[in-house]
């Protein structure tokens, strides 16, 4: 019997899914229908800092695969219809098409959930006003390069410019030093905007110690990035036009000609909610090894509305990446489609990068180990890139930790140039083999001059971690 | 009782050995010597295609500890002598000094054995003519570099040069396509040279399996180096002045002004088995994992006189690296100085470009596989160094190995451009826990668009390696 599979959400995880499906499963066998209330379909959010920055040309090199495309592989993608309901008992969803404002019911027989994330938007003053911007889709994308377009063609607001950036095309203030906020920042700067990133941390890229984030914060400022910590945004003021003018914060007021939002995202799951089905503590849907919704042998979920374990800690974590939502596509559409697989969990790893500065991380944080009752030890060490003497080597800061007595690896940090973002992989391999510092000592990684010193920096790392946990015990 | 310690080698393996004894044993308790009978210590040899292509600007650069510095450590290090005799029951060596020629007696308590490899140097007619190079040493190097710079004094032979490259210095002919051969053709392009390179095998590399080492003789013909497979050399050729003139195979000549060979080394352990001590099939020293010489409590081997545990095949491989000789000698040092440290193995990694073509292997080739039995399937992927529509995403190919019914991982190789070659880190590590290329499909690997596509290609592999598994039962 033909069954009807119905897809919640039309970008990495729900047509990842849907794709998948689809190749174990023709249609005469399996209906796929998915509902996207967006514009477009399977897109690189990631991507979008790279097109405000200007390296990627058009929106639409960072769609992986069109409507059209979708449908020609038998996958009813309708776009701009939203999701309303979800009526479990009754095995259908409620739709609604944004541009008729038509409603309908579809019934499903297997359901994937991929409704995403949606960008904390806090209720501050003027906080809608035009040149307020968050950057969450593509559709988000496009108004900020209209807002920048409207701005360069009006020559600014007529703001004298400051001095240390005397040809400024005008004023970006970033709220949030995140991995959208730091990337959004570089890309404002290489459209030549003067950048100001308020951050309510100490430091920015919370997501790394503070001694790491410090060495970010340094490196901002050497690119021009002005850095503000301990910034609470209180307001966003604005002229006698309504648009914006300044960022206000307790501490201080920032002009700015366009503001960026970038204080992070919650999962959107207020469908799932309604609908009675298991939330974890961040929020995000709580699903079992095979990415089925707990306790509902028929309802999938992946990408940015779930949580996800974090093989380190044990612990479940809100983690929106789209590397983790294609994975669970795959998983999902597996699945679905009569074949079988898992998503056992994550480790962290994360990359960004501002201008040439990279950074890097992957398991956990004095914090998070301190969270989940774990005692460590930390080793952080300086190296280079390549070889000392080969042109090009460039400094890294390694940081490790480990647990006290056993010397499990617990987690990397990596600040540096060219090379050293992509090194967290070895630690990231590492974690979730579960290796000890003293086995990472023993790692054969590829050494040749242009490409390492003759010990890794992540080896020499290793080492220092070795003789913390010695030292500790 | 205060002991004394004697190294036979001044480069990596010893002197990381020595100066590791000294951190743990002070000169009240462990006297050190060590004899050298180069004109350098604790060098790095992997830099000299650097140095010869103008990288890297001198030879010191290349020198990570001068013999100066290891006796301000109290090192007794003795350069330009050479151990000529073993005396086991004795424990003594004797040895000559290279300058007088005067010979003497030294005792030892501890013994460490780092006598490096020497080129394979085979008895052709015309091997010892000027301007034919080893690049084994930093003597070597020198000798080369001297040769070099008397050519472009003389304007070369008077050869006229080439069409292709009509401001050609010179003709250079290299002898070997592996590691130390192609990276002494980019040096020698670099300096501006016609350079042909003669393989005995079919395709260069042939640490890599044949259809990658393909891809590499092709980005090598790109680059305008000529790569001639199948070429056994059977003569170097000399003019009236008994200065090479060409290098002759079975199947043509070719024109060279200078010739470098890069055919290999072989452990140099006539010392050691003249002392009875035990080597292995590939002639190299045999250690258990402290890296003591088996069967000898106060005897230490380490470096390119050793042979290394392959962790994949589970069988003994001469590999010699300086990244290897550096753990040895860490390794020796810490349990000469009381501590405790062991080698566990190689997976067989290795690193290496030309120009901007990386290259990279881990694990085993096809016919290691089935030299030690195993039964396996392969991947091969292209992808992308990063997202593709990101500026500077270069193409890379991804080879992976994985046992039929098991899906263990059993060896990675990738060709690509910048990106490429570290990433086989991943594997090396994947490799040394054992992982199944299923595991791998799900490992966190850092994503962002200026480092990676959302499927790293690795990962991209591994999938393509879980269907072959599947498909091949």
């Amino acid at each position: 019997m033909r069954q009807r599979l119905v897809v919640i959400g039309g970008d990495a995880a729900g047509m990842s899914a849907a794709s998948q499906a689809r190749r174990l499963k023709g249609p005469e066998e399996l209906e796929i229908v998915a509902f996207e209330r967006g514009h477009f379909s399977s897109y690189s959010a990631c991507g979008i800092p790279y097109w405000v920055g200007g390296d990627v040309a058009g929106c639409d090199e960072l769609i992986a695969r069109t409507p059209e495309e979708h449908r020609a592989r038998d996958i009813d993608l309708r776009m701009r219809t939203e999701v309303t309901e979800l009526d479990l008992s009754g095995r259908r969803v409620r739709t609604r098409d944004l541009e008729s404002g038509a409603e309908s019911w579809t019934g499903f027989d297997k359901l994937v959930i991929a409704t995403g994330a949606r960008p904390v938007r806090p209720p501050l003053p003027g906080i809608d006003s035009p040149g307020v911007h968050g950057v969450q889709t593509l559709d988000d994308g496009q108004a900020l390069l209209d807002s920048l377009a409207a701005l360069e063609r009006n020559g600014g607001t007529g703001v004298p410019p400051a001095r240390a950036q005397p040809r400024a095309r005008g004023r970006a203030v970033v709220v949030g030093a995140g991995y959208i906020g730091v990337e959004m920042a570089e890309a404002l700067l290489n459209r030549g905007y003067e950048v100001t990133v308020l951050n309510r941390g100490p430091q920015p890229m919370a997501t790394l110690d503070p001694d790491m984030g410090r060495l970010v914060h340094k490196a901002m400022d050497g690119l021009g990035i002005t850095t503000v910590g301990d910034a609470e945004v209180t307001e966003i003021l604005t002229g006698p036009d309504a648009r914006v003018r300044a960022v206000a914060t307790a501490d201080g007021t920032y002009p700015a000609d366009v503001v960026v939002l970038g204080i992070g995202v919650r999962p959107e799951t207020e469908l799932a909610r309604a609908a009675g089905l298991p939330l974890g503590g961040h929020g995000g849907l709580l699903t079992d090894l095979a990415m089925r919704v707990r306790g509902h042998e028929d309802i999938w979920a992946g990408g940015d509305c779930v949580e996800v374990l974090d093989l380190v800690s044990g612990r479940e974590r809100y983690l929106p990446l789209g590397t983790h939502a294609n994975k669970h596509g795959q998983v999902i559409g597996s699945n679905v489609g009569g074949g079988y697989a898992t998503f056992p969990g994550v480790v962290g790893t994360a990359v960004s990068k501002v201008c040439d500065l990279e950074l890097a991380r992957t398991g956990l944080r004095e914090k998070d180990a301190r969270e989940v009752g774990l005692k460590y030890v930390t080793a952080t060490i300086e190296s280079t890139s390549r070889a000392g003497y080969y042109p090009g080597a460039a400094p890294m800061t390694v940081k490790m930790l480990a647990e006290r007595r056993t010397g499990r690896l617990l987690g990397v940090q990596i600040v540096g140039r060219e090379g050293a973002a992509k090194r967290v992989d070895i630690a990231a391999v590492a974690l979730t083999a579960g290796m000890t510092v003293d086995a990472m000592t023993a790692l054969d990684l590829g050494y040749a001059p242009p490409f390492s010193p003759v010990w890794d920096p992540v080896l020499i790392a290793a080492r220092k971690a070795v003789a913390a946990v010695r030292a500790a015990d």
